[in-house]
């Protein structure tokens, strides 16, 4: 990752592609959200969904997959140039997360995410907080997953300190 | 679950206790948040966590399942009380996620929900939007995740109606 000194709000990545398939869906759900229209087609297609559908909470977690492997190709194009990689630190949590459509099986759902905005931290003077506007978008270009998260980001080490 | 119309703000419920043993941090963590310090102990130790450590996502991933262990649970001591059962709709998604500690290998959390806000929906008649007030605290008394949740819940069909 870049160093926060060297992030520009507004800068953008696409992060990568996940296909929810039905097994897909079924594993996240028996482990985490055994609701029955995460579960079974039949229920589901009894239900306000009409058809078997992610787990919002596997939306999610997917986008933070594809955003660790995100980070780990731009660490490695940064080793490649021979410069410096800032660590990516915890995350005090997230705002706004808004489930917009259901995510069907089959469904193709691309993730990006935007920097929103970026403060120097008040705690933590080596580190500076980013906030990301993260969205994901169907195979049909409707948007099904928006979110804000923060993260801490190291800050460029000053001239001359060790 | 009970009807919109019969639930109050301020009602909580305990959902339940999680033990989040090192293998299912790691479980959650390969598929999820392939991070070093979700995946493995001695990078988890050199870390600004200094331990092992769940995935947020893991932790808020348990908390839904826990809470449809819980409505599960009304619905059956509804069902042998011979009252009508309501139905738990979509969630438009989330408010204000904080992971406010860390989750350690061994850590137990503790989740309530608090009815914090309820209105009637206004696109959809039947179904009015509860807002929940959710949290997990660990085996020292601290909370480590908290989260405002919004659900649609069927209101209670009016008198006379089929």
């Amino acid at each position: 990752m870049k160093f926060f000194d060297d992030i520009a709000v507004g800068e953008r990545a696409e992060l990568g592609v996940h296909t929810f398939t039905a097994d897909d869906i079924r594993r996240f759900a028996r482990k985490y959200d055994p609701q029955p229209f995460h579960l079974d087609e039949a229920a589901a297609a009894r239900s306000h969904f009409g058809a078997l559908c992610a787990s919002g909470w596997h939306t999610a977690a997917v986008w933070m997959r594809l955003m660790v492997g995100h980070l780990r190709r731009e660490d490695e194009a940064q080793r490649a140039r021979g410069e410096a990689v800032a660590s990516f630190g915890p995350s005090p949590g997230f705002r706004e997360l808004k489930w917009l459509k259901p995510v069907y099986a089959g469904d193709a759902v691309t993730y990006s995410t935007e920097i929103a905005a970026k403060r120097p931290s008040n705690s933590r003077p080596d580190w500076g907080l980013m906030s990301f506007r993260n969205t994901g978008v169907n195979q049909r270009g409707e948007p099904v997953i928006s979110f804000v998260s923060v993260a801490f980001v190291e800050r460029r080490p000053a001239k001359g300190a060790a």
